[in-house]
């Protein structure tokens, strides 16, 4: 008798985190929680500062505090870090996008992309200190 | 009489892309597709590879493509790629980490870390094959 193969579970249902990187916390603790707004749910002075976007958290590294993987037995997460320009979208609804535009523009913060997709949902984009690309987007870009 | 300026917007609810960046397409499509089997969205031969996460679009580029913007005046879609090892990571609940753990071995992948957080919830680590850190975790993990 040989022991049954474990078969594929179901696909993940939820992105739970996303990361992106950055060479200066401070500026981008400035950007992300003062300028976007978004709620603060952990921070490691030199290391991250994490951020509640609806179910997902977003994560924002020094690669070079992360790149060493974790020395504590307990905690043994492993290193991460990458260098040059990420990607990270906000749904947000027509209005919202409109809203965002007006906001990120008397930040001054430049919008340096503003149009349509083929099938009609609108996204901006813009850049954080670290040059991540971030974007405000429909949902129903993705829809069927 | 002067413009009011705009107020700051709600912050965005949802998370609507990540990324992630990789060397080879082809190894990546058989990782996410094959053997996390995700749901495929969106794919350009030589530029990327985009999967369904619940409400959440995971993008995999390859940034040689990408890292300069398009040229399309209808679709100015600024350029971005990050080099090294990202992070994502995917909502599972405690039973579902186990058989991911239990698939993951089966196919040969190996788990780089297993353990539980102060808060109790559990966390799996591996890799895909551009050394991106992937990770499934419970959701509680960042409850209250």
């Amino acid at each position: 008798m040989t022991m049954p193969h474990p078969s594929r579970p179901n696909p993940p249902g939820a992105a739970l985190e996303a990361a992106l990187y950055v060479d200066d916390l401070p500026a981008a603790e400035h950007f992300y929680g003062t300028i976007l707004g978004l709620d603060t749910v952990a921070r490691v002075e030199g290391r991250h500062v994490f951020y509640r976007v609806g179910d997902t958290i977003l994560l924002i590294f020094d690669p070079a505090a992360t790149r060493i993987g974790s020395d504590n037995a307990q905690l043994p997460v492993p290193g991460h870090g990458a260098m040059g320009q990420g990607h990270f979208c906000f749904a947000a609804e027509a209005a919202e996008i409109t809203a965002w535009r007006d906001w990120l523009e008397t930040a001054e913060i430049p919008i340096e992309a503003d149009f349509h997709w083929p099938n009609g949902a609108r996204s901006i984009y813009f850049r954080d200190p670290a040059g991540n690309s971030l974007e405000f987007a429909e949902p129903r870009l993705w829809d069927g």
